[in-house]
């Protein structure tokens, strides 16, 4: 059968929600798991993230979907709503929202939930820079006042855009902005006003900001969400791996090219296999030629060998990096075995991305993050949970 | 509500499948539904491709779908099947499979189906320089003898690295090792063995060179498979419509950056819109300066202006071309709207590929193919047929 094979570790999972918690002992996590929790898959993500106090997403249809899968903890719709109908959805579903703009802020204070709502509660989204969402000074003092009046309970609210890099000088701009407003509305609206500024990358370069609430969602999945760290460094264990498996084993002669645009011609004579994946199951299409996969060989003599142990047990494995050769097409890659013994085996499991690689090092190899590999996987691959 | 929203067109389906029976009139259609369809989705493709004599998938998975959604014709398994059960379900399920190793040939020929069944015709795939899938002249040759006399029919087939140039040297010499072994194997071991050479880019480029079966894959979905020739200028239908909605309307200050990394920095005060689009979405996260969206605006004086029509009647909209600015993020982009008037409404539907722009253009501004972008679209989006 064609495998390409999604396997979801939830023990990662909670072990990174754990390294957040350590790294944000007194904050509440709200733990994103929009955009299909990063494409691992909300169904597998919840039950792993159960110490989180709340989960993000980005729209009320994902929000209802971690209802009906029984989440009854917190939900924070992070782009808010929609319409003046949604507001009602988001009060039936408990779900407390971002207000960036004039028309939440007026279904907000038309329809007033109950005062033991989740919805009384809302993220009120303050522009400090990332100008994208959210109110200017005099809007966000505006709205504070109407919304506290009206009964609601406030998260003051914004986004970095340049966490990843400490020395960026919008940071620290970000950051007095956030201080003086929210300052400025506990002073003058509510003591009460929580405040929250941290993505992943804030909770790692910022630690003295974590205020009421940090809003992790990439270090979750066990990617770096900094520059300057590696995932190892920061003790994260990727959720992810990501496999296919050897369909054929052939040779490349001297001179002969290989794949669409004959983009990699072979300089001596090299032992080659095809795998079964490519773009059309989420693979990059466009990787450099230092891009590797990781080929699991079963054998029974390497003992405790694991230098690319992921999820399952792999002890009885050796594990070679090899390159892909040639230009990644919808359903297939080439790659070169040439390190490979001979007694390499059809159907050998190949891991795209997991432990290593790292899907930090793929992304980095096709000009993009992490991010984005996750969350663009196809429907093809088949989705199963660590053992 | 977030509306990130693909919608199939099945007329343009059946439009481009026209269009190729037009360029190859002598030549039985083996449309490529492999990857979901290119991201479009089966079932909405197989009743707008009913005049294709097959359709060709990656997978036994694929074709066993193909099959539940009551496709009765050929299907091609263009990789083969990947072990000897799965040659007995090709059987079971009437499949015509490519031959391209040793390991698929031992199973076909320790397990010859009735001569009524769709699997004793096979795909016997020979390398002529792709250096992917295939046989060698000698393995070709034997593996012709040995199929035939177990009683398969023969189809002799090879795969194009550069048909889409058609200057490049490779394509003459693909062609020629590919008649050369097939007038071999017509005069060695049986005059019935048809050949299949061409896949869209092939169709186009080499119009002489259709043999028995072609294999559209691309134009089929409206893109273009050559590098000289647009789809427009093929009379090709994007049969893809991929948009999103206004969700908020900002100005952007002189010196202010916007986004993630703070990319793209205004110049002058900018009006933005955020649109609900991301690469969660699968719109790519790289793309250059030069990417527009097209912004649809509800204007009733407009009359029959339709700049950006699609696929259902856009006449009472005005459309206008409008940049992406900064990164794009999971969930969002932002979309400089200076040039809308000012009665830009929130909801406004704004789309990102279809036929204007298009999904070609969109791929080159990302540094890849549309191929990728279409099959690289996640889950998210709803999934509609054009009325």
């Amino acid at each position: 059968m064609r495998t390409a094979t999604v396997i979801i570790d939830p023990q990662a999972l909670t072990h990174n929600l754990m390294q957040v918690k350590r790294l944000a002992p007194k904050s509440k996590v709200l733990a994103m798991v929009k955009a299909n929790a990063y494409g691992h898959g909300v169904a597998m993500v919840l039950p792993a993230l159960q110490q989180a106090d709340g989960i993000g997403v980005a729209s009320f249809t994902e929000a209802f979907e971690a209802r009906q899968l029984g989440w009854e903890k917190s939900i924070g719709l992070v782009e808010g709503v929609f319409s003046a109908d949604e507001w009602q959805q988001a009060i039936d579903y408990e779900c407390s929202c971002v207000i960036h703009h004039q028309p939440q802020l007026d279904w907000a204070l038309a329809n007033v939930p109950s005062p033991d709502s989740a919805t009384r509660s809302v993220w009120l989204k303050y522009n400090t820079g990332m100008n994208r969402l959210g109110f200017d000074d005099q809007q966000t003092i505006t709205a504070a006042k109407q919304l506290h009046q009206a009964g609601y309970q406030l998260i003051l609210t914004t986004h970095f855009a340049n966490a990843d890099d400490r020395e960026h000088p919008l940071n620290d701009l970000q950051i007095q902005r956030f201080d003086k407003m929210l300052a400025l509305l506990k002073s003058t609206v509510s003591e009460d006003i929580q405040g929250s500024l941290c993505n992943s990358a804030g909770l790692v370069n910022f630690p003295d900001r974590h205020y009421d609430w940090v809003r992790p969602g990439i270090m979750l999945y066990g990617s770096s969400p900094v520059i300057d760290k590696s995932a190892s460094e920061l003790e994260l264990q990727p959720a992810m791996e990501f496999s296919a498996r050897i369909m054929a084993l052939s040779t490349v002669n001297t001179g002969e090219a290989i794949g669409y645009g004959s983009r990699w011609i072979a300089d001596k004579p090299t032992r080659t296999a095809l795998v079964s994946i490519g773009y059309g199951d989420g693979y990059p299409r466009v990787v450099n030629d230092e891009t590797h996969v990781c080929v699991l060989v079963k054998d029974k003599s390497v003992g405790s060998e694991q230098n690319c142990q992921s999820y399952q047990s792999y002890q009885d494995y050796k594990s070679y990096l090899c390159p892909v050769r040639g230009r990644v097409a919808m359903d297939m890659i080439v790659i070169d075995v040439s390190s490979v013994p001979n007694n390499i085996a059809l159907d050998s499991k190949v891991i795209l991305w997991g432990n290593a690689p790292h899907v930090d090092d793929i992304a980095a190899q096709a000009g993009t993050i992490g991010y984005e590999l996750l969350c663009r996987l196809s429907a093809r691959p088949a989705r199963k949970q660590a053992l």
